[in-house]
């Protein structure tokens, strides 16, 4: 059902009834490292260079998250995933063996949010019985991609964040129960450009992103914070924070209790000197499957507004002197008998 | 409805009630130039810088699309969009106007056919009732972000296409009529990579998967090449149009009285010197908006599948030594009462 600008509420909630999360050394040393699935000691996953180091663990993810629900890959009809890297490619090399039909997304860090939002819409329409929903980002190859050379050592501002090395992967399922988490509904973003162009602050970048959305969100529905357990957005870290909450405030919304940053969930900002916190399409969808799912499951929450937050920059719109759009894709997640009724 | 592993067969068709196409100098002095909406002479498109240029055609683009099919860009519910740059550039600055709720997508030349799908499996679904599908390309910036700088002048092979610049955008909408295009199915791609690593022969690597794409369309309808007036793929070019109907006729179907391909109908190849044809998301957009709707609009077609394909490499993963994966998307377009009855 349409809902207002920019939702959708589902008449058939697709079920997330299998999930996995693979990780970095790194992310496996933080305080997420326990509720992972799997922590690769290898960076480079057992591959000879960054990008198919990327590409092995989504396909492992993918697999694992297969196994782990009892799936053949023949059951799954579409999948939806994306990366950060140019045209793609550690999706595109990484999914070739799954022989899924592929919908290749870019949303920057925002991707799991846009996947989970094109997956539960073709559950509800009947299109699919079973897809899965995929992202992921390695610290190494976003480096190459947006910044620069590993060996080059460079100083980092205490803004930017650290790139998560990671992938989460979710089954979407026609078929579940109340004991399984559901995606109730979505909220579509818009690009976003408030000017900003410090590719060093993206928290900076995208809160306005996340704010346009998670307004959005409760003018569509009707609702505020008070419908949500937690709000938790993908990778503002903790400038991204800061702004997301006191442009919320701005506008009579008290976030504060309410919310949760991935970014900032999956390192030890003392102990792992990741300055603003994680980053990357991996960093929600890691957190996702290893941290927030099973919060639903085990009824901490009952209903949450998950909000991966992407910035759409490139090195070279950067190097063009260009701002940096920016877009947050909105999934609500409930788990548990309706209690709005 | 699900038809068997890879394609929908639409009970809520979603009609093309708008399109427009913009393209650069060298493409309206191709065989297609009269029939395009609007040639700009500007290769910059008033910007100042290339991948400025493609944003404002796409800009350009889905507001003439817009405007032609007398529609607000408030009642557009969803954009799906994409193009070949590095984390879509041109797409992120080219749609932060339009203020509408957006789906970046990346299938390499194969974007449009990914966007017609998703946007019509939303219209199916009443998730819209109108949307937008939209991708477009740019000599310049693919020149730059695949291959040499321009002012290198280096040469080509006689196996290597022309990036066309232009951009295509449709109207989908969950209202028609009979003498509307409407999308009456879709077969998803996936990857398919048989090896090949020569970069500028994107013809050879894509072959393949145009072939598995059309395989499965024929096998999950139940149909051949005769159910089709035309099988029309984005940019094989010459090269890959003798793969694609030599890898078709060993499986028994003759498709050379029934195939085009775009890159083959966007210039003439004697007079233009591009080699093997044009390529790009831009050259199946564009075609499709200039003559391939215009044909099934005037009965000289009445069913056609729509088959644009993508290469799926970056400059990184082919410095990497590595291979090229391919998808091809197709889609079902009918104009017409229907003769299937």
């Amino acid at each position: 059902m349409q809902k207002g600008k920019a939702s959708l509420l589902f008449e058939h909630p697709a079920y997330i009834t299998a999930m996995a999360s693979i990780a970095g050394k790194k992310e496996g040393e933080g305080p997420l490292g326990q509720q992972m699935d799997m922590i690769e000691q290898d960076p480079m996953f057992g591959a000879s260079n960054w990008e198919q180091a990327e590409s092995a663990m989504q396909k492992q993810t993918a697999d694992l998250a297969l196994e782990k629900g009892g799936i053949h890959r023949r059951d799954i009809r579409y999948l939806f995933a994306g990366d950060l890297l140019g045209q793609l490619i550690a999706t595109s090399f990484g999914t070739v063996d799954l022989e899924i039909p592929l919908f290749g997304l870019y949303g920057a860090c925002s991707t799991m949010g846009e996947a989970m939002s094109l997956g539960s819409m073709c559950i509800d329409a009947g299109h699919a019985d079973q897809v899965l929903a995929m992202a992921s980002s390695h610290y190494a190859t976003a480096e190459k991609q947006f910044r620069f050379p590993l060996a080059y050592g460079n100083q980092r501002p205490q803004c930017a964040a650290w790139t998560v090395t990671g992938c989460g992967a979710v089954v979407l399922s026609a078929k579940g129960s109340e004991n399984q988490v559901r995606v109730r509904g979505i909220t579509t973003g818009k690009m976003v450009d408030l000017g900003t162009k410090d590719s060093m602050n993206m928290g900076a970048a995208m809160a306005p992103a996340a704010w346009d959305t998670i307004m959005q969100n409760f003018e569509d529905f009707g609702v505020d914070e008070s419908w949500y357990d937690q709000v938790i957005t993908g990778d503002l870290g903790e400038v991204g924070q800061k702004i997301l909450l006191d442009f919320m405030k701005s506008k009579g919304h008290d976030l504060s209790e309410k919310h949760m940053d991935c970014g900032l969930m999956i390192f030890d900002k003392e102990k792992q000197d990741t300055h603003s916190g994680g980053s990357g399409c991996g960093c929600a969808a890691v957190t996702l499957c290893c941290h927030i799912l099973p919060r639903l499951l085990d009824g901490t929450w009952h209903r949450i507004l998950f909000v991966p937050t992407g910035a759409l920059l490139s090195t070279v719109s950067y190097n063009e002197g260009q701002s940096i759009p920016c877009i947050a894709h909105a999934v609500i997640l409930e788990c548990g008998g309706d209690r709005t009724k």
